[in-house]
């Protein structure tokens, strides 16, 4: 009933948006299931999961979106706990969240036209990041 | 064990919120499931789905709140690729997602008493949204 | 293939941030599943469910972002309707979500190593919180 994928992504920190929608597709494709839900989730805590439309000037407005709202650039206290200069990262990971739940029919994810599943690393420097793709389903 | 539902709902855009929860409500009365969860996704990048106490004031609260955070009249780069104006709706709707995981148990979603399921559009005109609203269990 | 735990949690209120990580572990560890997911959902519409590095530096550092975003000190009209102080809460909570989906293998959480599950309470007084632990799976 339950399956687990893996897959590994580069990100270059700093909001990186990066595609997964072919990722989680190509796990449906290979489960044995037809009907289900894909759990898609990034272990960390400087990253998310969410859905947007993928186009480069959109990804561009929600780096600068997020560097007002929580700005990179000011004093956080964590700063003081290990000397890191993520804070920022930390936060909005925490506000956009590390889990995704996309439910699937006859093998298709239901997602719009112009929806994409996205991962979002937040933190201030590359990282490479496993993502978790759970299929649960029949 | 998986059961799919779909409930057709018009809205007015600019984050039109919308009540939904009945709608969910009569999805898990009517599957062949005691306990489980509910997965309630909007397809499309410029919704969302989340919960609220749906009351009028807070209604217009948050859309005060949506119009500060994420300005709707400000230009974004996203408005140069398609000649659209609705940059902030994306942002809005990665920002608070489009799947939203109730637990049922005894067939009673197991939400608090002021406590409703919400769509919030958040385009910048009128849509008519199909929400999936899957149901897993036993 | 369903089983449910719930925990009570007494909070500060004012986004008092819990780690309830070992909670949803021992739920996970109590269950007869080994593979799964871990459903964690807050009624009410005040509190969320996410995860953060769990260190108080951060913790003050969340609150201080929230009360930036989503100022408590001003005027909601929500605080019109019932005479309430706690607009702030209610947008906070509906921003941050009350559910969170997350994949267990071999009966561990796929939670990275600094990556907590917490419970957040934006609500203006203290609070007793249950929380739902869905577990799913295998």
């Amino acid at each position: 009933m339950v399956e687990f994928y893996r897959v590994r992504v580069r990100t270059k920190g700093n909001t990186d948006v990066i595609d997964i929608t072919q990722h989680v597709a190509d796990a449906v494709e290979k489960s044995n299931k037809k009907d289900g839900i894909a759990v898609v989730f990034v272990p960390g805590s400087t990253a998310a999961i969410t859905t947007i439309e993928y186009e480069p000037n959109l990804v561009k407005d929600i780096k600068n979106i997020m560097e007002k709202l929580v700005p990179s650039n000011i004093e956080y206290l964590h700063h003081k706990t290990w000397g890191d200069d993520n804070g920022s990262s930390h936060i909005r990971a925490s506000i956009v969240k590390p889990s995704l739940t996309v439910p699937f029919q006859n093998k298709e994810l239901l997602l719009g036209t112009w929806q994409q599943i996205v991962l979002m690393d937040f933190d201030t420097r590359e990282r490479e990041r496993e993502i978790i793709i759970q299929i649960i389903g029949e």
